[in-house]
This record gives structure tokens, C-alpha cells and sequence, in this order.
């Protein structure tokens, strides 16, 4: 495996592409769904079931991890893969986000953002720089830039304020990086810019004179809506280098994932499956179904017999029911499992698409099955 | 594999023995520890790891099932072994003893026992016929006799009537499985009597003439103390028939299993290795730990390295530490794991000993690992 982090791409079909990404620690097939591993662990998952599914890569949040257990003692232990042993590709996100969502007491000014943790009430101060050196610490393969994340909709003076402010972080934790970093080890900026098509274009220019290993579109599922996000990836994804990866933070449902592949990008990450699934929430094939409901209490079809996943195959919805419905941990086991499962293969089936030149195929298959209007 | 149920004693050591159980659904080695399955799940194990940590046999608990899904329920999905994803041998309980734990308003009469629902307040008769009913509708491969389990102390006068009234209910649970039963299945009686000689005896005879497929010691394990619990073995189990099984019920911690097989016990089945797991509770070849403690939170080592035990070689104790005071999922799974996996371990060394006649050797061996004074 070579020590540097590459991409190459693959095939396109439309504005869909499909290629992979080398890291030191593994290839990450693309388009790639990474699941969320919060406090270095994918919730209810064994480690190496998320493999099972094909899973190439996991994010861990560098919020949760420097609160709890603390970044310099996961470092001690031997980082953040050896820790929750995840040898695998690791993307870390930076912490700002949620700072701003989870934590108490929060300032924000050039340098950074103070705030108290919303666990013991401890006072911490994140700035690009010490975001950089915990995810250095944590060891992640993939980084990214400290940036600031404001909620749509927003005045248009604010969000370049906001957008400027994240563009100087940037750099910051890009210089931050060169000196902290190993090799193979890559960085990814974020544009900002809210539902501003100027201000989109402003911050990826920015980004780019900076220059990073990936590009990510940041400040999208804040509660703008599908049809919204999609128009703004219009916009903005044909602008993005096309020899680097394109990563969609934080999205999203199995629709949202089809509709921005169609639209160019080429990674994602969300705690829908994972969180749904502890919810008692499974996609299936026809579209997502609530387990708890009293209809499947006899239901004795698993929830995907074709499977290759043992959560899908083996065990009947009756089960799955009766599982939530007793309290038991397996019930989030097994269907975090499926949904985990569900989206890989759905990864898989639209890189085989676009290698296919069949995207558009595909898309409309996947509408008429699960009723989605907009993709 | 025959559909005959049946026992062959392969070696003794002293009272401890060692041998196999024949069930149409597969082999049991004995000493055999079970894990427990109270409402058709291994609490936070998926069946395929409970079944790698050696597990022959689990017990799933008819006053859970009946209640819910229900036994009619299950018995319309295919059966227990079906609707838990486990193909191997299943014991279940008669539902006696929880129906006096957990339900409300229960009345106790010569024909059973009347009861309220702990999950919903819905009104439940529970005869030695029902009981056996239900075990079938389950169709669990040991049954047990619906029984009376009074708690230590009880006087003399209060436990005979009490054995003798299980003494009439096993009689009565007997002739409904010659009626319900399948060829293969087995019926085991319960032995009552407290702590008095006499009775446990006299219990024992009422049984022998009924005549069993295996012989249970019931009511131990409730509040009793060890030593107390291996002098009542110590007047039981010499009587009890050499060429049939004999369990005893609810036990225990790795000692109480240690002596108990020491005093010619066969079967077991403790709730201890999984509710201890879910509490941050691991077993050690040293003794147990509370993981929780700060003790462990930069302890790199995992449980035990040696272990062939994903849970027990992969994880560090920090990270364990961590999970628990994180309150994921992960940390209960993976400590229930590994206990189970220490008790199956356990066994494994205790039928290896008593093969090759060197069980004193191993207690020793135990008690000096674990500090553990009476074995």
C-alpha cells in the first residue's frame, strides 16, 4: 500500500463518477457512504460487522472524542484505529460543528470557539489549530478545516461574514497541518456559503488557492430541504476540481444520497441508519418501514430474504418487532446492522451504475421502488 | 443425529463427572454451563457469538415468552429455535418460579397459579399443564416441571407441604407431556425441600417414581449463601440417578459452578455472566473487575490476550472504560461476550479435568487465581 493519499477516478455518467480514493490504511470506493462512529464506536455495531457491509471508511467526531476520553489519551493508546479496533480508513470531522450544537456556553471570535462541555461542564477552546492537532493526535487518515456552520436560512451578509471567517480558517488549519501531520495523512476544506450561489463560488476560490486533498460542501442539511440542497449542489459541485473527492458533510437519507451522486459528489456520512435503526426505523427496499408497528407483530418475512446480511436475512420482522417491543438490545443491534447494510449496497449498486453509463437507469428504478419524488 | 434424548457419562473424578447429552437438535458436553435467553434473546449477543463461545444449549424463559410474543405466537412463526435464530438445543424454565418473582397479585392454589401480567396487567393461569403446553408451543428440547420455589429460610412444615405440592404438579406436568410432547423432547423434574435432608429425599423419591428424563435441584440460589448451598448438594446430588443429567437451576458465579460440579452437578444456568456483563462486570482469570472504575481508563491491556475471544484479545480495558462511561451500546456487548465466553472457557477446563482425573488439581488451580475461599 503506498503511503499517499491519491484519487482516481473511475468512470462518470453524467455528473455522477464513480473512482476510488488510496490512503495508507485502505482503498475507499467511490460514491462511499462512512458511517458515524461519534465516540469511537459505530453505535450498537461491532466493528467488524460494519466491515461486513463494506464499509471502506467510519468518521469519528473530534467534539465527542477530545471531551471523552480526550485526544492525547487516545493518542497514548495508539490512536484513534487501534483504539476501537478500526484498522481501516478513519475521516475525523473538526469539532465545529458540533461545539455549536452540543455545547454550552459558546464563544465565538477570530481565534476559535470556547465553549463548556456538555458533559462535565469543563471550559475547552477549539481553534484550527488545536482541531488539527487532536485529529492528528486521534490519528484520522482524512481531516478537516475548523469552519463555521450556520443553520438556513440566513441573511446574506452573515453567511459571507460566516463564510470569510471559515475561509481564514482554512488556512490556518491548513498550516496548522503541514506541520503536525504524517505522511498519506490528507486534509479537505469546507465551502460555506449557505444557499448563496456567489458566495459558494467566493468560498471554493478561496479554498482552492489554499489547496486541499478533497473539497467538502458544508452548511447543507441545516433545514433547507431536499429540493433546496439539490439546487445548491447545482451550483457548486460543477465548479469542484474534478480530479479530487467531493464530500457532502453530514447527508443523508437514501434519496439524498442518489439525488447529490447524480449531482457530482462522491462521499457522505450521516447517523440516519445507524440512529434510525436504534429507533426501530428500517429501510428497506420498498421504502422505510417503523418495526414497532403492531402489523408486523406476525410478520414472519425477514426484511430482505436476498440478503447477504445475516440482520436481513435471518431473522423475521415478527422478531425484529417483538425485540423492540421487549426492550432488547439486539433489536438496535440487528437493525442498525440492516441499515448499515441497506446503504453500502446502495453505494454498490450506484458505482456499478455510473461504471455501467446506466446511472439514469438506475435512478428511476430506484424512485418507482421507494416513491421518492425528488432525486 | 438420533431423535433420542439421552446421556452418556464418559468419566468421573471424584463426585464431579463428565459425559454428553443426546438431543435430536444436537450434543450438550457436560459440565454444561447455559447462558440465559429470557425473552428469546441472549441479552445484547447476536446467537452466532453466543454459539462461538462454546455454548451447547441456551434456556429461554416460558413466563417471559408467554406473556410475550406469546407462546401461540411463536409456535405460528416455527418455534423458538426458529424465532431466536438459534438451531441448536433450547431448555426452558416452567414459568413457576418467575410467575412468584415478577408478576402481581399472584394466588397460588392445588391447580397452579393465577397471576397478573408485570408487562401489561393482563390476568394468566399457569397449571403444570399449561406450563408444559406452553414449552411445547415453544418446542423447547428440556422441559421442566411446573414447580413451587420458596426462599431459604422456610420452616420445616411450610417446605414439606410446599414439595409435596410440587411433587403433585410434577406428577401432573409428566402425564401432559407424554400427551404433547414429540419423540426427542425431554421432561426434567425439580427437586424441592429447602435446606432439610428429609425432604430433599423424600422429594427425590416422588420423582424417581414418576420418572424423568433428567433430575433438576431446585430452590437454591435464593438468599441461602454458598456454603449453605454445597452442604444441601452435598445430601442431594449422591442420591440423585448417576445416569441422568443433573442440573441445577439459577447457579451461579464461577465458584458456585466450581464446587457445584465438585458435588456431581451436570447442567447450569445463571443470568450472572450476562446481567454482570450489561453492568460493567468482567470476569477474569484473576477475579472479576468493574470495568467502570477509574482504575482502567489508560489501562491498555484487554481482558485476557490469550483468549481466542474477539472481545475478550481485541478491545483494550480503556477503551471498555470508555464505552461504558459513554454509555454505548458496545460496552454491554462486549462484556456480556467476554463473560460468557469466560464462563464457557470455565467448563471447557472442568471437563478437561475431570477426563483426565485431575478436577482437585484444577480446583486448587481456581481457588489460588481467584482468591476464592470455598469452592
Amino acid at each position: 500500500m503506498s503511503a499517499e493519499f491519491s484519487f482516481t477516478l473511475n468512470a462518470n455518467d453524467g455528473a455522477a463518477r464513480t473512482g476510488v480514493i488510496t490512503t495508507p490504511r485502505g482503498e475507499i470506493k467511490t460514491p462511499a457512504f462512512m458511517p458515524v462512529g461519534t465516540a469511537g464506536t459505530v453505535k450498537a455495531m461491532l466493528p467488524e460487522y460494519v466491515r461486513a457491509t463494506g464499509a471502506d471508511i467510519v468518521l469519528g467526531n473530534t467534539y465527542h472524542l477530545m471531551l471523552r476520553p480526550t485526544a492525547e489519551r487516545v493518542a497514548s493508546l495508539g490512536g484513534l484505529h487501534k483504539f476501537m479496533n478500526w484498522p481501516h480508513p478513519i475521516l475525523t470531522d473538526s469539532g465545529g460543528f458540533q461545539v455549536m450544537s452540543l455545547s454550552k456556553l459558546r464563544k465565538l471570535t477570530e481565534e476559535g470557539v470556547s465553549f463548556q462541555s456538555h458533559i462535565d461542564g469543563s471550559r475547552h477552546m477549539l481553534t484550527p489549530e488545536r482541531s488539527i492537532e487532536i485529529q492528528c493526535l486521534l490519528g484520522s487518515d482524512i481531516q478537516m478545516q475548523l469552519d463555521e456552520c450556520p443553520a438556513i436560512p440566513i441573511a446574506h451578509e452573515d453567511s459571507r461574514i460566516s463564510m470569510l471567517l471559515s475561509a481564514r480558517w482554512a488556512q490556518r488549519s491548513k498550516d496548522a497541518f503541514e506541520k503536525l501531520s504524517n505522511p498519506g495523512q490528507a486534509l479537505f476544506g469546507i465551502i460555506q456559503g449557505a444557499n448563496y450561489e456567489g458566495l459558494r463560488r467566493d468560498s471554493l476560490e478561496r479554498l482552492l488557492e489554499i489547496e486541499f486533498s478533497g473539497y467538502a460542501v458544508g452548511g447543507l442539511a441545516v433545514g433547507e430541504g431536499r429540493e433546496e440542497m439539490f439546487r445548491v449542489l447545482e451550483f457548486t459541485t460543477p465548479y469542484m476540481p474534478k480530479t479530487k473527492p467531493r464530500y457532502l458533510m453530514g447527508v443523508g437519507k437514501p434519496a439524498d444520497l442518489v439525488g447529490a451522486v447524480a449531482r457530482g459528489v462522491d462521499m457522505f456520512d450521516c447517523v440516519a441508519p445507524t440512529r434510525s435503526g436504534r429507533h426501530g426505523q428500517a429501510w428497506t427496499k420498498a421504502g422505510a418501514i417503523n418495526i414497532k408497528n403492531a402489523q408486523f407483530s406476525d410478520d414472519a418475512e425477514p426484511l430482505d430474504p436476498n440478503s447477504e446480511c445475516p440482520a436481513s436475512r435471518d431473522y423475521s420482522k415478527a422478531y425484529l418487532h417483538h425485540l423492540f417491543r421487549a426492550g432488547e438490545y439486539l433489536g438496535p443491534m440487528l437493525l442498525t446492522w440492516h441499515n448499515l447494510q441497506y446503504y453500502q449496497d446502495l453505494m454498490v449498486e450506484m458505482r456499478e451504475a455510473v461504471a455501467a453509463g446506466q446511472f439514469g437507469e438506475f435512478k428511476r428504478r430506484f424512485q418507482a421502488a421507494t416513491g421518492e419524488a425528488i432525486v
